[in-house]
């Protein structure tokens, strides 16, 4: 099979290299084109990013001439890793022409034609951009994907009505340079910019119902407080339920432990052979012990016991790059090639 | 003034060493001898323990010779830092034995003639220990005390009826060796023993109202989520509060800001001049940044805002082997001082 | 192929569960046996140890019963994580009744009759125990082998006089629980017990002549100066040479680039394929980013340069628990495994 | 006494801050002037600046209006901690105008009429200004200070011909916003840029000779290797001597021990009573524990031992934003005052 070329837009930050790792010897995807900002364009990818992953640079990489953030690439599929400040107009300059945008970025996250999605959460979703030529489909943010991951089979089954989470996230999550090793060494900060408010609305889209083409957001009551500490990669959170029927301790991890979904059946790529993994200890998950599973695409649950106040509570981590950034737009992208939307974009 | 003098139970370990370092210079008390377990006794201090505090061990602390945990020493004023293995009984003997100890150990906590006492917070509940010839009182559970001196001043004008907090807790609340460095470099530990069962009942008993000689415990529904994190000194937790009657966020503001309680007005050499801080920066309190406040003594509140599920959240930090133990302990020796519990024990 | 059954002693240390993982699924060997203290013998491996590797614990492997570490187990091949403390006695007792002992231990390093052996170094030292029925054979200190392996083709070459290093040592180089928490956030330690006379006797032995059945040690003036710092794996090292014969830059350069050796040529399974890598960038090698290079058997080079005071200067990085130990261990007996050594106990 | 009015060019970095938390309350100077970068002017300094001191900004401070980094301030005496891609010629401009600029900015420590001053180590370089009227007196680098403070007494007494020089660097020493955390934790930077070159180049024109209006280089052979670790606060250095005579362990313990120097015997406010702290404990000096002896500046001294390729070797630690920068540049203002050198800038 003749892989699919696609391009990547901020390619230059944190993101846009994770895409770049994630995307090395992808079986369906091949990186073509690398845009950025006006800055680095112009120059050799290698020469104009300062790499910060673990894995090498391949010289098939960063020898990549760097490309503006224009829609006349020629590979039709794009990864945006952009920041937010310019993601909006550019995304939408490619929809437009032809394009298929999955975006880690903000900005269009709540369009009512845009689906905000999680492979295994709401696949039916992306009917929203069923048949458009050229289309927008965005990630939630790190925060919210693996929460909303741990949540699904239970809403399915017993009906949420109130959420209380707070989290305890990791550097990665703002981007390079980020986080001031001065702010965070031996230290918590108590507080990320607009973190709070996607966690309690991202959740309701992404649980929504869809039907006569339309999303019907979830009836949920949230409160989120985020914090930020000292871990390079990994959201840990600690969650509160309170459900419209009070489930036993054993249902609840009967149903965790049975859920599969599309991208399991599909067998993706990227997809987790398990999705959500139940840890019986006390003193899991983790971020450094769990992070990695499945290759950073599993979210790790434990600690589930009753709740004074709601009914249960319990801990879920899941890798905040991987899983809540580049790795979970890439299981979009597959999902939507699995479904065929690219068949368009593909000259076979 | 002749000073009081003190000993020290459990002197070698981090409690105890904290100790040393906040009476060293004590305008009232004076140490004069350090107790601790068998392989330690007969040991000059300076050999039997590993000094980790910042401040030099003085010599004339270091060369004290280290006695036996039994009640025979000649100060009748004894703080215990004992571990909670061996603390119960000690203590015990002690006080049957004409001693007053004042405890950082949990063993006795919920003893119905033990007042569990934030000086700030129930100095009234010190009758328990009226007209006694030798007692015990201790001090709460680190994570305990600077959340409950936040809500003291709520509860008093507002009603508390329920509490859901979610603890990031610094390592030096586990001791010393305490908490492995490879469990919590770039990592949490979402789970710490006993502590969140700890945190639903103290705080209990130390909102109790005390009439005809008992505790009548709060009535306030608690739920704690406790996490251990890369912090080395200062617990930063989350807190939602559901009230009687909802106040404003101005009049919640009010009342800390004119928080003052009896240490403050007797002026006790280590209590804060201000007991509860607020910062109107979102990114405040952090640990290392206000953990230090008025030696530490001080607790630090923050982003109050109004809450979905609850009335209000925010945060609150408070200095963990200070405020939340050594320090909080030694305050209440001197609310007892200074309202003549000692007046038997003073040979002057 | 059948594989070859092994025994770990001193299953249960964190030295112990990193051979469990390396030989997850390893293409020759196969743990059938594990072997610990006194009070772990008896019960299922996942109950006697508290495991802090990331992978998964595999049912298969958690529920074996441990064993005694006395030589009646079937496996004739035992990688030894003995602590020190008892490793002696032993891995002689087990040598002495016909087992081949792959040892990280440091007890027998300096027995005449015991290579001291890094594969792609001195593998012609295993001639020491060429058949024997029944040897040690130990693997150097974690702070030895990266720097060993980046001296080797140097010393080939030009010839050493003299090497000064100051080491920065990961935690996971103490163990677990190992170094305390408090002890190092925040914090560097400028001393490591033992450390420093290991890194100026190991390479004397290693890089020493092997001829007429005995080890003539290498002529080197070493200063080793030793530093726990607060990462959790990868040990980097600033080293200084003095040459008999100062070569240029770009000599040194080569050397290293072409530097290939027995473990590559044999293609052995835990070989990298590049032994030693060389960083331009100034800013690398650092320990994060590349301490996993070559499944963490590759070491990492950077910043060579010339010196004031000797002749260069540069950075050397490698896995203190991978190549520095479990990793380094088993690519010994891989090598011993390719020459023929264990034919004698595989019943094929 | 009235207080000499002094003014900070460079507030609102993390240098001015410290500046203003050490000037809080100083017997002799007082701030009246805060000055920054156009962006700041005008602007009240709490809403120009991020303050990240644990001690809170004074309203008297944070009300000041920031003014404009050029030679129309009143107060005659200014502490700079500009930048360096500005301090050149702003400095200038100040020392033309009359001023006299105590800096902490590298730009200048090498002129010929530029004392490169730390006032236990080369006083009498300040004569190199006398009866001046206006002129420029420079701290050294971070890095530097401590070394060369340990080193002093030892060159004096027995002549050094060389120094090894191998830190660990805390993250301060970048400045604020400076290190990336995604950088730093779990990891080591093997270099920070131009570091190297200040070590080799700031301790000849420290410890030479001055004579005839002039200063003489020491003639010491220096390599330094510079590393940044995971540490908030405070450098650690590993340090190797080779001497003209060299001295016996006890020779160097007792002249380290009796050192004494014009700060102390002058009393100066911010001088510490002992300058040098020898440690005998293998584990010290440590930056978490040590770094704040005598307010921070204080050096620590430990692990002295014979060397294999020098004569000795050492670790030594010295608060790196206090001694090792504003602290460091108070006390050469307090050392001019002491001894009369701004008497023609005070009016009383």
């Amino acid at each position: 099979m003749k892989k699919i070329p696609v391009a990547i837009l901020g390619a230059t930050g944190s993101v846009g290299q994770k895409f770049i790792e994630l995307l090395s010897n992808h079986p369906w995807f091949e990186i073509t084109e690398l845009a950025a900002s006006e800055k680095s364009v112009g120059k050799k990818y290698k020469d104009a990013t300062k790499w910060v992953m673990s894995n090498i640079l391949k010289d098939e990489i960063g020898n990549l001439e760097v490309k503006n953030c224009v829609p006349n690439l020629k590979s039709k599929l794009v990864f945006s890793a952009l920041d937010s400040s310019v993601a909006g107009e550019i995304e939408t300059d490619f929809a437009n022409n032809g394009y298929f945008v999955i975006s880690n970025s903000k900005n269009h996250r709540f369009d009512e034609d845009v689906p905000l999605l999680i492979p295994e959460v709401n696949p039916e979703h992306l009917e929203l951009v069923k048949n458009k030529n050229g289309a927008i489909v965005t990630n939630p943010n790190c925060s919210t994907i693996g929460m909303v991951l741990a949540l699904k089979p239970l809403h399915d089954a017993f009906g949420i009505e109130t959420v209380n989470v707070v989290t305890m996230q990791a550097v990665s999550g703002g981007g390079y340079p980020g986080v001031p090793s001065m702010d965070i060494i031996d230290n918590i900060i108590p507080y990320i910019s607009g973190e709070e408010e996607k966690m309690k609305t991202e959740p309701l889209k992404i649980l929504g119902k869809f039907s006569n083409g339309t999303i019907q957001n979830a009836k949920i009551k949230i409160s989120a407080q985020c914090n930020r500490v000292s871990v390079i990669d990994g959201h840990l959170e600690n969650v509160q339920i309170k459900f419209s029927k009070k489930p036993t301790k054993e249902e609840i991890l009967n149903v965790w432990k049975n859920f599969k979904s599309l991208p399991q059946n599909l067998n993706l790529p990227s997809a987790p052979k398990i999705p959500i993994y139940y840890f019986e200890e006390n003193h899991l998950p983790q971020p450094r012990l769990n992070r990695n599973l499945e290759n950073g695409m599993a979210v790790s649950v434990g600690r589930l016991r009753e709740c004074e106040i709601f009914d249960f509570k319990f801990a879920v981590l899941s890798h905040n790059t991987i899983r809540g950034a580049a790795g979970g737009t890439l299981l979009i992208a597959e999902l939507m090639k699995a479904q065929g939307y690219f068949n368009g974009i593909i000259n076979e």
